[in-house]
């Protein structure tokens, strides 16, 4: 029996499959070489309980004995406390991953699902687009001198970071080439490859239960 | 000699003197007691020793010995290690913690910036504004019921969500009661004051700095 638990949706429209945060989590475990387990919470009702462990009413959720969090980047965090494949344990490359960890979150994807958010309402021009462009500039200068981005070696900030970046909608938006070959360097990872099969597998099998369910 | 150093702008438009980050690490060391030093960069012309520092171009920067690190939520996060004033040590209070700062940068922030940055443009209708209110109201429940985020007490997950909060034109936007108390509460507390006034204190100096060199 795993001792971690990761909640995700039993079901989503097939546009976000591949793409939702729960991937971040297997990701992590598959690199580490952790056993977990997956739980659902309904997609379309969501209930009491699953606001008492996620106040937003998103997923990823993180089970971990008696310990619960939500946010995927604090997940991350967590779970790197379990292994040195996720982050080095030396003071300055765990500095380094944390920094970058945080730059994912708060610097790239604040800008990047912002952007991808008012592109929905499909306005005349995007105000966040100039926004987004300056820091995937400076993201690509970054990149181009390096392979990983911090410690010298792959770090669940890279992890973070490539799960950001791959978004299709903002990758076609204007191309970067160092950030293209680091996204295809860290999609290819197997631990990825087996994180967003398990994923593809969970929505196809939830999308059977639904259809059984709706005749 | 302190052994921690916050960098920030030598100057900046007196909009946002009071709100600029670093005044989120001036904070934290009040709360611990850790002296800190600051120097300054340049806000009209950041060079690329900056940048090398800092590649997004901002601030602030945290130095502390031979470890230099970015991104406001992260030197949180570091400074975090060395009290527990600022984070509670036992895994439960520190995984809650975790999520709460991650909540703060990556649910509530990623959509108020956006929000605030797109209306910086004037559209008639800000594309932003239901996904931002639905954020506040799920936050302002859970403040409903709790006086602080984390742990049962003050943390470096209040400081941060504090200081997001407290930027004049959202909470103007719509009020949320609980809200409104909780930027109160952690704006009240002394170590809160300390770091505004030498935050302003320092863009007063440079203020007048400025004002000389340009005779």
């Amino acid at each position: 029996m795993a001792d971690l638990t990761i909640w995700t949706y039993d079901w989503v429209p097939e546009g976000p499959r591949g793409f939702v945060r729960d991937l971040r989590l297997r990701w992590a475990c598959e690199e580490a070489g952790l056993p977990y387990s997956v739980k659902s919470v309904k997609f379309d009702d969501r209930s009491p309980e699953h606001y008492a462990r996620q106040p937003f009413g998103q997923v990823p959720v993180l089970q971990d004995g008696d310990i619960t969090l939500f946010e995927s980047g604090a997940c991350l965090l967590h779970l790197a406390q379990k292994s040195p494949a996720l982050m080095p344990t030396d003071p300055k490359g765990a500095a380094e991953t944390l920094e970058w960890v945080i730059a994912a979150l708060n610097s790239v994807e604040l800008v990047s699902v912002s952007w991808w958010f008012v592109g929905l309402s499909d306005p005349a021009e995007n105000p966040l687009e100039s926004w987004l462009l300056q820091r995937l500039n400076h993201l690509d200068a970054v990149l181009a001198n390096r392979e990983w981005l911090a410690g010298g070696r792959f770090t669940i900030a890279d992890l973070l970071m490539a799960d950001v970046l791959r978004v299709p909608k903002f990758r076609q938006f204007n191309p970067h080439p160092s950030l293209e070959a680091y996204v295809a360097l860290a999609t290819s990872r197997p631990a990825f490859k087996r994180a967003y099969d398990a994923q593809m597998a969970h929505f196809a099998a939830g999308s059977i239960a639904r259809d059984k369910a709706s005749l």
